[in-house]
């Protein structure tokens, strides 16, 4: 079958999703299509208005809602006045945000550098926010930053760049543990993971 | 966090896709909510206008655009005179028919069931469209149906109902192979795979 100009355009943005290939992609173009027309036009609409309705907040680059009569646009976080300023956690992207609030564990705030330091993919010290953040820090009275940026080799790079970035504002700063996972088993962590748990033991 | 509704809404809409769970769909928003605001607007533009442009052919259940002068609308594979209307290959899914569309060794024309029988899913004969498929190997002259739905269960169950159903037509009825896939190793082929590609061996 010679696929429709539409199926094709369809696909070819659908594909533009994380993890989605062609195949996927036109799975779910013949799932909505053999779906209830309802879908299809829901999730449309909602798509066309994404971008109106949701921006980024504009203190810690979380998402937040447009709300028109105030300006600049700032998220829940940093809005809720029980959350303490002086914690800032920092993060690389939104997920790993979520992927803390999740745990409920933190108190404080955040700030999303949105990308990480990445020498293999260009990404250099002068594309993070650090301005930005060495501002907010002198500005809410921040005593302590969490790097809570991923191990990974650009994670660690991005957290020695905003220790050695962040020395001058006398903040304390710490580092998310690394170490074998919950309910991992140590027989198949990678080396370089049981190195971790070794050498960030703690007291018992 | 507490999510906004506006994400929540868009999540639960990307969750109705195939395969999509509440983790991908989420990582899908935020993806275009942290992208060129083109894509989402793109993407929700194509959605919403999706089935005012394309519709299931009348004749035989694939994707058809609608041309506004022509009615009913009528796919471009039933359109094309080349096609051969005495062969007739029935499948489950229009998923089905781009598969084997995509070998370009099916000459002729297809009818797609749209759902195949399942006790276990409470789809039983009656909700098969077995009347339009008796009208059309009447209509067009058709002299061989070959039955693709899948080597499954319920593929197998409506090749047999088919198989009855069809009798008093006096067509000639096939089945697809079914065994050990092209680069397969029979070693790790399962019992009732290695069971037909036996039991359905052919003379050298």
């Amino acid at each position: 079958m010679q696929q429709s100009t539409k199926i094709r355009r369809l696909v070819s943005l659908f594909s533009r999703l994380p993890g989605v290939g062609e195949k996927t992609a036109q799975r779910y173009v013949l799932h909505l299509l053999t779906s209830d027309p309802e879908v299809a036009r829901d999730l449309g609409r909602e798509l066309g208005g994404l971008h109106d309705e949701l921006r980024p907040c504009a203190r810690c680059g979380n998402i937040a809602e447009v709300v028109p009569t105030e300006e600049p646009t700032v998220c829940d976080i940093c809005k809720d006045p029980r959350r303490d300023t002086r914690l800032l956690c920092v993060v690389g992207r939104i997920h790993d945000l979520l992927a803390i609030e999740r745990t409920g564990a933190m108190r404080g705030r955040y700030f999303v550098l949105g990308r990480l330091l990445s020498p293999l993919e260009g990404i250099g010290p002068e594309e993070l926010p650090v301005p930005r953040l060495v501002a907010r820090i002198a500005d809410e009275g921040v005593t302590e930053v969490i790097v809570a940026t991923p191990p990974s080799v650009d994670g660690e790079a991005t957290a020695l760049l905003l220790k050695r970035e962040l020395a001058a504002t006398g903040v304390t700063m710490t580092r998310i543990a690394s170490g074998v996972p919950h309910g991992g088993d140590l027989e198949y962590a990678d080396p370089i993971t049981m190195g971790r748990a070794l050498s960030g033991r703690q007291s018992l």
